[in-house]
Formats: C-alpha cells, sequence, structure tokens
C-alpha cells in the first residue's frame, strides 16, 4: 500500500513518455505553410504559430489556479484540494493529448498545435468538475484512475459530438460541464456513505478559506470568455463568443446576488452563491456562444442561469444528498450540471427560432444525451 | 425592506436587456471592412476583431481581482467588500456600455467593440474607487443607486473631457481616478457620522488580511501599463503608454518605500503604504501616459506620486476625518485622487515645456476641473 | 542609522533618473521601420511594437506576483518578503534596463523596446531567486545593495555567455536560475550565524501561508512557457519552446509527487515539494526549450528535475545547514540550482546527441561555468 501511488504515478509518466515517443510530433514549418490560409505572406506566417497563445494562457489561468482556488473553501481540504488538483491536471493534459490526438488522426503520429494543448486543458477541466463532486472522499490513487478513465470517456464524448453528430458546442457547456458533473455525481452515488447524509464538522467554510476561494471565482470569471471562444474560428465568430460571455456573466452576477438574498435570511448574500452561482452565466453561454447574433440574448441566457444556479444550491443539493444519496461537495450540479444543460438546450431552442432545422437540432439534443449518457455510464463504471 | 434589494436588482437587469435590445448591435464584417484601416488585407481584418484583446482581459483583471482584493485588508469587510466589488462591477458594466454608447451615437443604435468592453470597464472603476472611501458605511441598496448615478455622471464628464474640450486623458487620471476620488469623497463627507471619528475596532487590519490585499495591489501594479494604454493610439504612443507606465510605477515605488520608513516609528514601512502608495505612479501617469517622450519623465512623475501618497496617508487622511468630517475607508484620496490630479496638472506642465500651446492647455485645465466639479456634485446629489 | 534606509533608497532612484536622462530613448519610427522586417507593409509595422507585450505581462505576472507570493509560505515573514520582493523588484528592473543597456551598446545611448523590458524583469528574477536564500536574515539596506550588485555582476555573466561565448540559453536555466541559487547560497553563507542550526520557530508555515505560498507556485507554473520562450526567435523556435514548456512542467508535478510520497512517512505529500519542486521542470528545459525537437523529450527533461528537486529538499537542504553552514530559507539550491544546473548539462548532451559539435558543447559548459562561478564570487563579495 505505502508504494501504491508512487509507483502508479512514476508508472504513468512513464507510459506518458512512451505514448508521446510514439505518435507526438511538432509542426514543421512545411506543415504550417500547407494550412489553407498559405496565401499570407511569410512574415504573417511566423506569428501564426501563436495566435492562440494569448487565449491558450487565459484557459491555462482558468484551469490551474481558478479551479484549483475555488476549492479551497472548505477549512480542511483547501491545500489538498489545490494538490491534488494541480495533480490531476498536470497528468490530465498529457493524457488528454494523447486520447483526443490519436482520436482525431485515426491512430497516426499527429502533431501538437497550441490548440491541441487548449484542447488538453479543456479535457483536464472536466476531472476537475467531477472532482469537486467527490472532493474529501476520495485518494490521490483514486484520482490518478478517474483522470484517466474519465478523459478516454471525454474524449470518445467529444469525438461523438464533433464528428459524429456534427453538434456544435464551441464553449462546451455540453461536453465539459455537464459531462464533468455528471461524471462527478455519478462516482459520488456510488461513493455515499450514510454518514454524510448528517455532515461533517469540517465541512464547513471559515472566513479566510472563503477569501481564497474568490481568488478562484474571479480569475474563472474575468477569464471565461476566452474559455468559451479559445477554439471558435477566428474573426467574428471568435469576437462574438467573447462578448456575449462577458455580458452573460454581467447578467447571471445581477440575478444571482437578486436570488440570494430574496432566498437567505435577512437578505443576506450566501457566500456559496456568490463563489459559484455568479459563474452559471459563463456555463450556459458555453454552446451558443458564436451563434447568438445579439448580446441582449447572452443577457437574458446568463440571468436565467444565474436563477436556477442559486435555487439548485438552495434545494437541489440538500435533495441530492438526503434522497438521492448522492453527496455533492462543492455543488457542481448547480454551478457546472445544470447551466451545462440550459446551455445545450439553448441551443435547440435557438436553432429552433433562427432557422428551424430539424435535423440540427436534434443533433444537438443528440450531443446533449450523449454528454449526459457517457457522462453518467462512464461514472458509475470509474467509482467502483 | 425585505424584498427591496432583491427586486432593485432583478427590475435593473430587465432594464438593461431591454435596453441592450433596444440600442446594442454586434458589428458585421462589413462595418468591420468599413473602417480607416480597410486597405489591409482580408487575412488580417479577421485579426482586427481581437487586436485589443489582450490588453483588455488585462484591465478586466485589475477592475474584479486588482479592485476586489485590494478592499480586502479589513479584517471584518473582506468578504463584503469583494462581493460588492462584484456586484458594482457586473451592474455597471452593462449600464456602462450603455451610457457611453448612447452618448457618442447620439441616441442612435450602435455597435459594440472590444473598445467599448474597455471603456465600461474603466467606467465601473470609477465607481469601485468611489466605493472604496464609504465601504462599510453603505448597503448593497444603496450601491446599485450609486453605481446607476455614478456612472451617468461619468459618462457625461467623459463626453465633455473627450468631445466637447478635446482634451487628452489616455489613461483617464482626471475622467477615471480624480473623478472617482472625489465622487466617493462627496458621498462620505453627506455619509459622515461622528462616531467615526473615534475610529472603529472593525477598522483594523490583521496579517492575513493585509496578504489579501497584496493580491490586489499586485495586480493592478502589474497590469497598469496595459490600463493606461488600453485605448491609446496603436502603434508608437500605446507603445510608450506602456513603458512610461512601468518606469513611472517602479520609480514610486521606490520613492514610497523611503516616506514610508522615514515617516513611521523605527523606520518601519507601514503596510498600507505599500499596498496602495506604490501603485500612485500608475495613476499620476495617466495623462500623460502617451505623450511623455522619454521614459525620465516618467521616473520624475512617478516618484513625486510616491511622495505625495504616502504624505497624504500620513497627515491628510486624519486631516480629513477629524477636521473635514469626511471619513476615507481606504484612503482613495491618497492613492486616486492626489496623484490623478498630479496627473491633471503634469500634462499642462508638460504642454507648456513641449509646445507652450495656451489653448491646449486650457483644455486640459478644463477637463481636470470638469472631473472634479461633476465628481463633487455628483456625490453630493448621489449621496442622500 | 534611522535615516540610511530612506536616503538610500532616494538616492538610488534619484540616481536611476539621472542615468535613464543620460542613456535611454524611446524608439522613432524611424528606427522601426529600419529594422530587418522592414519590407512589411506600415499596417503591420505598427503592431511590431506591441508584439510581444502578451509575453511581457505573463513574465511581469511571475516576477511580481509568482516570485513575491511563493516566499509567503514562511508564517512571520510572509507580508515583509512580498513587501522587499516588490522593492527589488521595482529597483531591479531600472537598474537592470540601465546595466544590460549600456553593456550592449558599449557605453551609447539605447533604444527601449518590450525587449528590455523583458530582460530587465529577467535580471530581476535573479535577485529574487538568491532573496529566497536569505529570506529572514538580512535588512532592506543590504536587500538595496544586493540588487545593485547582484544586477551588476548578472549583466556581466549574460554578456561573457551570451556576445563572448555565443552560447545558448533561451530559458536562462543557467544565467537566472543557477546564477541566482548560487549567488544567494554564497551570501547565504557569509550570513550564516550557528543558532540557524537549530532552527526557528518562526521558520514554519501555518495553513494559510501554505495556501499563499500556492498563489505563487500556480501563477509561475501557468506562465512559464512564457518565460522560456519569451526571447526566443519568432516562429517555431518560439512555439517549440512553449509547448517543450508546458509538457516538462507537467511531467515534473507527477513525479514530484511521486517522490514525495515515497519520501514522506506514511506516503502523505509534502507541501515545500508541492509548492516547489512541481515548477522544477520548468527551470532545467530553459536552456533546450527551443532545441528540443520532440515533446517526450521535455518530458524527460521534466521528470528528471521533478526527482532531483525532491531528493534535494528532501536531503541537501538538511545537509547544507548543518554541515555547509549554509541556511536556504526557501531552498533555492532545489528548485532553481540544481535543475539550472541540469538545464545546462542537457543542452551539452542534446548537442553531442543532434550534432555532436563539441565547439557548441564546449561554449554550453564555459556559460554554464561562468554562471556558477560569477555568481559564487559575486555573492561572497556582497555578503558582507
Amino acid at each position: 500500500m505505502r508504494f501504491t501511488f508512487p509507483l502508479m504515478a512514476i508508472g504513468l509518466e512513464v507510459a506518458m513518455i512512451v505514448l508521446f515517443g510514439l505518435f507526438v510530433q511538432y509542426e514543421t514549418d512545411q506543415n504550417v505553410s500547407q494550412q489553407p490560409n498559405s496565401t499570407k505572406s511569410p512574415t504573417v506566417d511566423v506569428d501564426r504559430y501563436l495566435d492562440l497563445y494569448p487565449l491558450f494562457q487565459d484557459v491555462h489561468v482558468m484551469v490551474f489556479a481558478g479551479f484549483g482556488f475555488l476549492m479551497t473553501f472548505l477549512r480542511k481540504y483547501g491545500f489538498s484540494s489545490m494538490g491534488i488538483n494541480l495533480l490531476i491536471a498536470a497528468l490530465g493534459l498529457q493524457w488528454g493529448t494523447i486520447a483526443q490526438g490519436i482520436l482525431q488522426s485515426h491512430g497516426e503520429k499527429f502533431h501538437i498545435e497550441i490548440k491541441n494543448m487548449i484542447n488538453a486543458d479543456f479535457s483536464t477541466a472536466a476531472v476537475l468538475i467531477s472532482f469537486g463532486a467527490v472532493l474529501g472522499k476520495t485518494s490521490p490513487i483514486q484520482m490518478l484512475t478517474m483522470t484517466i478513465l474519465e478523459i478516454a470517456v471525454f474524449a470518445v464524448n467529444e469525438y461523438l459530438v464533433v464528428e459524429v453528430f456534427g453538434a456544435s458546442d464551441i464553449g462546451a457547456s455540453m461536453t465539459i460541464h455537464a459531462f464533468g458533473a455528471y461524471f462527478g455525481l455519478a462516482v459520488a452515488g456510488i461513493l455515499y456513505r450514510s454518514s454524510l447524509k448528517e455532515g461533517h464538522r469540517n465541512e464547513e467554510s471559515v472566513y479566510h478559506s472563503d477569501l481564497f476561494a474568490m481568488i478562484g471565482t474571479l480569475f474563472l470569471w474575468v477569464f471565461w470568455p476566452s474559455f468559451n471562444s479559445a477554439i471558435a474560428d477566428a474573426g467574428k465568430n471568435q469576437y462574438m463568443a467573447i462578448v456575449n460571455t462577458y455580458f452573460s456573466l454581467a447578467a447571471s452576477v445581477v440575478t444571482a446576488y437578486a436570488c440570494s438574498s430574496l432566498l437567505e435570511s435577512r437578505g443576506k448574500l450566501h457566500m456559496v452563491h456568490i463563489q459559484n452561482a455568479t459563474l452559471a452565466g459563463g456555463v450556459a453561454m458555453g454552446t451558443t456562444a458564436d451563434m447568438a447574433n445579439t448580446p441582449y440574448y447572452a443577457m437574458i441566457i446568463g440571468s436565467i442561469a444565474g436563477v436556477v444556479s442559486v435555487f439548485g444550491f438552495k434545494f437541489l443539493t440538500p435533495f441530492f444528498t438526503t434522497k438521492l444519496r448522492i453527496h455533492d461537495t462543492c455543488g457542481v450540479h448547480n454551478l457546472h450540471g445544470l447551466p451545462g444543460v440550459i446551455g445545450g438546450l439553448a441551443s435547440i431552442v435557438f436553432i429552433a427560432l433562427e432557422t428551424a432545422d430539424t435535423s440540427a437540432m436534434a443533433m444537438q439534443a443528440a450531443a446533449l444525451g450523449s454528454s449526459i449518457g457517457t457522462a453518467l455510464v462512464g461514472g458509475l463504471v470509474t467509482g467502483p
């Protein structure tokens, strides 16, 4: 037992190195100039390598600092949640690079670009969301296993959504947020022990742990427009994804505060709502971030997400713990699960209103179903 | 009373959505190509959308994380100041987009660009500065009101400064920093109660709250060059604004530490000075950031600002509290007010030395007067 | 004594302003168009000023927020280490600009670009690394002296490495990390008092101070790819430096966790390892960041660095304190010294394997020797 974790970690790292040796190559200048944009002058080609780098860095801050600090609110798990967060993300980005790359290249060698690094960070984000549901209930060894299994399922679901269904989910409301939340809930259901029902004295925040969590909240909030736009088509689509997310987040803050004050005794604001529900607008905007062609639409989505998220924290989380026997430590169902589903449904509504293309609507519905379905199956298999 | 805040917040959000529906549109590709730079190749046009996005993100971090954490130094108000900061900023950026856009388009529909988002964040920054003066003395409801009123006055003053006077204030020493500080001081004067004179036991920092405040200080410090250059003309002006601010800030750190040690007993450094006066160089550099054509000029400005800010904290703040009956919780007069005025005066001196264009000097003076005047009037009206 | 620090700080700032007045100029548009890339269209020229700005900002966050917070782990020195960090960095970037500029221009006036700001931040980073070795043992006055002397030696060593030896050290494993660590260790050796051997009750972290240190760790971790690529040649080299560092860091996290669990009682992870050894992959990747043409090579470097760093913390640091009479407060030898040497050696091995160019190998060895040698001599001279 004493050596299980070190040996497993070393073994996984060796496996990653071998897989990278077999499959991963750098872009060569030749590859770059064979891209569709090859009519650009050579000088501009030089810049092409790094076009996405600022957006990547924003996403990178979100995954490592944002998710890491968001989970420090528990007074006794602050440091260990940060530590495990870093481990999951560091292993996950290597394995995510391989899993996604091999699927997309159908088993051939593939070249790595900044975009692959963004997608690797994305795959990691799904695991970190699931980690939020099981925080305090798992060992580092279990988290290594979950990282490997969840990212494999994630890559398969993403392949289904993008390549098979041809659905659109640019900011990944469905493939990251809903997927990560339901995967984590399924695992949390397996790990349930009846003692969790009474609550635990460590399951509390203290004043400073709440401030640390706000580091996470704010860096996630600030960089979310980059998350939703990082892999959008350059130009107008990317620009719309940024602006829509900016306003959707702002709207969700206002409605989340309103609902928090409404539901709490004496009109106080609840810290968990401020830390979490203020981000619901970013999650819910994901799928339609590059579709919505007027900002007020984004603000409606964000407003709804803020309301739903606060009501979820207030009423659904206790219900899940006591009735469904699912203990969701960080309330990821309210921050990622429900708003992720809203994001998917919004894309169906939006297509219905704009083009009424029933085939496109069906594909979005299939993507949403696949994201939740693979997550639940994957989580139930991973749990034990 | 119990429902005032929720209803007011929901009502404001609905109003924002309606206003956005009436006035705000996305840029179309056609608009973009009608810009002056339309001789650029189509490929380059695609990039044009996001040229300012990295600078916007730096400003965005400053407004949400920088100002938020800077105000966590009080041991009992840390969390509520962060929470209100986020609420003000989220509502303010929506209202700022509308107020500025309608004024500039003279009531027509307008297109939204990344630059509008920067300006919306800027309008929010003015309110957050004012919030620093009244921290601990107001309710969330009062802050919603203040956000709406202050941003309206802010947009009018900015219109006067830029469109009517044709003055230059690229880094907004006058229109954001001096404006925000004097607006807040006017409100604080109205809210004065004699009990504030004796100080309050909650008006203290503790060890960890000072470290949280340093998160704010450092992210403001690091990104201030982006704040002062974000809306400067691309090319040489933007580059000069960045480099000037970089060196001005560095100089203000050194002189602020020197003065702090000089004024404190036994030569110790005072935490409030480290947290605040180190930023005075960024504030004071604002107006002349894109004018000053030698870095040593920037270092002189920064050195002066660091000295003035520390002396302000040491001598002016107690004087304001006891004699003027204005209780300035965070000392915004010393960080934003005085250095902002220095910034405005520096632009007059600079024009005098370089071109001696008396008309330009008069317009800068008018801009400074307008920023302080509208702020005081606005604050006095808003206070009750 | 009472006035020594203020007068010294003011005097140094005045000296900086005079030196800037004598030597530093802005780029003019004419200079820009005389660059080799002058075939670009005028529109693109405008952008040229800011090409490196996003990378600069990432480095800037690392130097000011990253290094600052990394040193907050001691429960009683958190605030003073942050304060001194800011002072060193603010003075150092001014002096670094001058020292490097004058050496490179051979005493002529020189123009300042974003790249100079990156290099100025780099010179500052070396001093901050040395500061980690002497934290808690020095006064602010001593740190001002050390900043001036160390950056002068740093600039000389960098000149030797780049201009004289023509060696390659793009991410500065040797010239910043090894140099800074050995300089600091030499000073720490001079400052040794036997009371340090028994340890000190302030030499402990508490729960929250460890979380503050993680802010430093995570922002360093996330932005390290920018550190190693900021001054690389645009295009493929820069891209490779980014990707190599990304994967090297990920690998060092996994192996550092494995070794930490292996060496600690009951398989627990040690917080100091999580905070520091996870960064060793970034340090060790520095020299070969733009050479290594396959990512798995980067992962091997990172894996080795993570292992070596943890073993260093566990066994070398106690040995240094008790036997060598060198008390290394933050363990910079394990985070910067050893991984920096690994980085230098890796470049020799890499050249041996790829081209077997013995002259190039000798120059890399000379660079490594020079970095350690000038650091030790400089540190021993500075110490008293």
